[in-house]
């Protein structure tokens, strides 16, 4: 299939335009492979990896036996066979040159750019979903975005509350003012909340979408998605024209957790896809957040799952956020460090009236001495005072 | 002193009032340290394991060497002695026939009773706390509760919220209409929702006191002590009489860590006394949870730091803190077990169109035997069906 697309004249100008580069068959291949395969299809992945993208597309529509894929999957040839024969049969019912010009020419017309590995945009991040890692990304906007740092990924419900939504607003724009590159999914609710809390403080924001990057989905955040792909950068796996699976929200879920450094879960219902996007980020290693709610709303029933059941770290404002990444969380200094014969001496002493050395020693059951003792010390401290009547407590400087 | 204390008539009369046992001399000797030390005091607890209460009190009032103290710190001999001698210090002031001799009578005046090692109702979870231990327990009301199980500590801030009240209702009255000892402070705020809660629904609930139990701490609640007495117990370490300071309320809150087989902050400021609780719990080994709130929500920000410092548990209901004692908590099943094809395939379908295999083969980037093969198995679940114009996917049974 590689000769037939380079020997496109529409296609390569198209790929040149998107490129402004020399490898321009590495590119055209790929972005092939986001037309023939479904986002994170795996044998795809292996392919790409082990015979790069152009030979890899013709070897996939080919007719050769399976041994490059093998080799790869620790030599299991009986398996690695069955695994290509089915992976044919789903990718040549689509290698159609057509669809493959269509999608460079409608990104051109766009003005999307094709980020592929190796290009200094190219976010190394996503190379750790090995095999399921994406062949090449379709992006509107700030390519730079895709390797600024810190990054971060908020999600969360749809179906938010104002709480929910205040929230994300509160975090994300506090990150998003102080050089933090909020990554999300550009859904109604939280993952809104958050983007346009990032775009009001004019901070980095990127959306991933499940569809091509030329649909605006929802419909109701079309001027959102615009905003985004002027002042962010809106990012999609699948070409321009795709349509937004169930399948391919799921499998976007798996991006937007790899590029965050951490992901933090804002407000998610107990089933929510927000878990899966958290579930994905646990898998991969990265930290997971969960900001708490009231246990009496729905919108929180997720994160505190995850919190219970998934060891998400409970964050409840931007500063907790960034110690999710690289700053260690500070040790408990929870138990109380209290000198109980301190606390026990000022309990049995007033402002309002005296008493001796003596009587506050029976007051207390301290020893005379270690009245004395103390006494001196909180005399030091301006905590108590002695005059001709004996002490007294001094009334509390602070509240 | 104790040959003293059992000369005097009207303290063994109060004493065999109170207990109807035969071990008066225990009993007497052990009302005797609750009057003599402050709650905690450890160089008591050690002298009380060594010796036996009475033999302990006749020591630590008279001249004798510091040997049978030696003993169980180790054998430093020095620290033993320097320990002793600052000790005597501070019980003998205290050392009073008449204040023993009062602390019984005036028990038996409200119809108290004394509880000490070795009774039936005897908590032996106390004995966690070690030379930290209570020498004996004042009680008003239900002293078998002691031993009732399961027992669980709620706590929380004085000020609390609304929220927090309703949720210190709801779970507190879950868990006592189910057969928990409501374990509580009988402060204001989270610690009398639970006691009420408890006693809306015929449960059982007991409350520790810092004071001893004739006071009815704070005066707002004297008719919930009241109350807690008649249908639960009031509980405390110092004798009647005796007024809540500081160091009791701190020292307390190890009497309400150590009873319960879990404990819970419900609500709690950042500086919250619940957290003193909860460090004791932590301490014993007791489970914890604590109950999340809004982010926003000051009430909270203790429990959040639990969650976040003290790795207490996420509780959200009843049912989760009974998970916190005896049942293990469920392994994480979050990850989404998905056939990824099959979500392609109902994706690629409608309940209001038909499709051929063919077409469906396009739609989804499947092969056609692997959709002929999920159409069957879809079909068998009743949720695909196919006629003579193809396959359609049928309404939805279910929400």
């Amino acid at each position: 299939m590689m000769d037939a697309l380079l020997a496109d004249a529409e296609t390569v100008s198209a790929a040149r335009r998107l490129r402004h580069e020399d490898d321009i068959a590495d590119a055209v291949a790929r972005a092939a492979w986001t037309v023939i395969a479904e986002p994170g299809d795996a044998v795809a992945g292996t392919l790409l990896r082990e015979l790069g993208a152009a030979d890899a597309l013709d070897f996939a529509l080919g007719d050769l036996p399976a041994r490059p894929l093998a080799s790869a999957m620790s030599g299991d040839a009986g398996a690695a066979r069955r695994a290509l024969t089915e992976a044919r049969k789903r990718w040549r019912p689509r290698a159609e040159l057509r669809a493959v010009r269509d999608a460079l020419c409608h990104a051109n017309d766009i003005d999307a750019r094709l980020v592929t590995p190796g290009d200094a945009h190219w976010p190394v991040a996503l190379d750790d979903l090995a095999a399921n890692a994406p062949s090449a990304l379709w992006v509107r906007g700030r390519t730079e975005l895709l390797v600024a740092e810190p990054r971060v990924s908020l999600v969360g419900a749809r179906a938010s509350s104002g709480y929910g939504e205040h929230v994300a607003a509160e975090i994300a724009g506090d990150l998003a003012a102080t050089g933090t590159v909020i990554v999300s999914g550009g859904a109604y609710g939280i993952d809104g909340a958050a983007h346009r809390a990032a775009l009001g403080v004019d901070g980095a924001t990127i959306a991933f979408l499940a569809g091509g990057v030329d649909r605006s989905y929802p419909a109701g955040h079309q001027q959102l998605i615009r905003q985004i792909a002027e002042a962010g950068a809106v990012v999609s796996e699948p070409p321009c024209g795709a349509a937004p699976t169930k399948w391919r929200f799921l499998a976007r879920n798996r991006l937007i957790a790899a590029l965050g450094h951490a992901t933090v879960v804002i407000e998610a219902g107990w089933r929510s896809g927000s878990l899966n996007t958290a579930g994905h980020a646990a898998a991969l290693g990265r930290p997971l957040g969960a900001v708490p709610g009231p246990v009496t709303s729905a919108a929180s029933a997720g994160c505190h799952r995850l919190l219970r059941e998934y060891d998400a770290l409970c964050v409840t404002s931007a500063a907790e956020v960034r110690e999710l990444w690289g700053m260690s969380v500070p040790s408990s200094s929870l138990r109380t460090t209290v000198d109980p014969e301190r606390v026990r001496l000022l309990d049995a002493m007033s402002s309002r009236s005296h008493a001796s050395v003596e009587e506050l020693a029976r007051r207390t059951g301290l020893a005379p001495d270690q009245v004395r003792a103390r006494l001196g010390l909180l005399d030091l401290e301006g905590e108590v005072r002695r005059d001709d009547r004996g002490w007294r407590r001094l009334p509390a400087q602070r509240d």
